[in-house]
């Protein structure tokens, strides 16, 4: 499997501009997937709602619509972050297309800093599609932090985690390791670069450094902190089909729910659930 | 809360030596909490389940009344790994003793390769203890590739997870930043070094490099991957009671429990339960 990391930057709002921008680092080139970064379209630091509103799209949309074209020019899928609308809601979403179009979107769960009164919360949980043959899962960007996400990916039966982000902090990249290790699953962290100061004072600082993790914790590549970047790893995904760290220990069926206490905190302290 | 971890180099079979070793590495030191590692009067590698049964001891025996004895010395509590036996059971479990007597056991719950021939799994859960007012949690080694024990104990209000271990793999001590930072939780990883030969063959060494972890992933204390150590570290457990990486992301109240798929994972590629 030929996987093609694509880091760029964005300009805030140009669409068509940062559309035309992925086409043109993308001619010519041939891959199973194609992993962009979160928001790759649009850039990220809205000022309110209703300017995101200004520029979201439903998963039929242009967007969607133009980056099927790419797929079929690269000949697989691809995984690239978008604003989408659905009804009367905006979700900072993620889009698996193809060939032959859309397979569908996953919606970010866990919303960031500002996110929060920007989006709606993904309640479609952490989905896993079938890209010619391959189980690929997807999560965006902070909800790395969240043992929960990739887990309950390589649960369902992901072997590839495809991660779209516009990291500002820079824990992340090394956390995929740890990510990659305790799922034996391949991570494909695609990040963005350049800065967005919309709102004064609040200068955003993206991180780049986009990683390929394999199930082993060997990082196959890594992309520089800053400047746009293209990379390619090929990959045997049945890798992460072997889940065994030792001969008697498999990282999955060695789980222990009964063992475990994770229902919601309460600030008192304690869990409320067993 | 000021925190010592001793690394060190137990001898096989020569509990009444390691003990003495101990005493001794310690002697004068006043701590609040000691940490030290995995099955450190034992050593590790038993042939059998006879002669495991023959060093293992019962949670009121010598070993622990002599740790007991240790902590009042140092004016604080323990935690150290021994093997424990329990009815016919014998359990690779964790000891807290204070100045005042046992307090109770961690029993390992996830058994790392050749221990599950030797050992029981433990059941009882990952505990969370008060140790003079701090609400500490125990793990044990292996436990930490599984990102459901640390987050068992943040979710039961542990502020600092005390980590005895006896680490043959190189993963853990990297991965623990990740398991600090995914918690804002302190991690205080003991390991042994040196290195055991008992069953021919079947050679391991110890990688010590055991370290303390801020809940912003700062690395507080890191040992040598040889040689035994002694590190101090004083630590603030209320900082670990701030779960905010944004003003608005919470790393324990921002979880979803009901988006996430953690139940059994079956080898078909689906786990079971939603």
């Amino acid at each position: 499997m030929k996987v093609v990391m694509l880091q760029t930057s964005p300009e805030f709002g140009e669409v068509d501009r940062n559309l035309d921008d992925i086409d043109r680092r993308l001619e010519g080139v041939q891959a199973d997937l194609v992993v962009l970064p979160e928001l790759c379209t649009t850039g990220y630091q809205f000022r309110d709602r209703a300017e995101l509103g200004a520029c979201a799209e439903a998963a039929d949309g242009r967007t969607v619509e133009r980056m099927c074209g790419r797929a079929a020019a690269c000949g697989g899928h691809l995984v690239f972050g978008f604003a989408e609308r659905a009804g009367g809601r905006v979700y900072n979403a993620a889009a698996v297309v193809g060939p032959d179009g859309p397979l569908g979107t996953y919606r970010k769960v866990h919303l960031f800093a500002d996110e929060k009164r920007l989006f709606d919360p993904g309640d479609g949980g952490f989905p896993v599609f079938d890209l010619g043959g391959v189980p690929v899962g997807i999560m965006v960007c902070f909800d790395w932090i969240f043992p929960e996400a990739a887990r309950s990916l390589a649960l369902q039966g992901a072997l590839v985690i495809a991660h779209p982000a516009n990291l500002v902090l820079r824990y992340c990249q090394d956390a995929m390791v740890t990510r990659a290790i305790e799922n034996r699953i391949f991570t494909v962290t695609v990040n963005r670069v350049g800065t967005e100061e919309r709102v004064p004072g609040a200068r955003l600082t993206f991180t780049g450094s986009s990683r390929l993790v394999a199930p082993d914790g060997a990082v196959l590549a890594d992309a520089a902190p800053d400047g746009p970047a293209l990379l390619y790893a090929e990959i045997d995904p049945r890798r992460a089909r072997e889940k065994h760290v030792t001969t008697t220990n498999h990282v999955l069926t060695d789980r222990r729910p009964d063992q475990y206490r994770l229902g919601r905190f309460n600030p008192d302290g304690t869990d409320s659930e067993p």
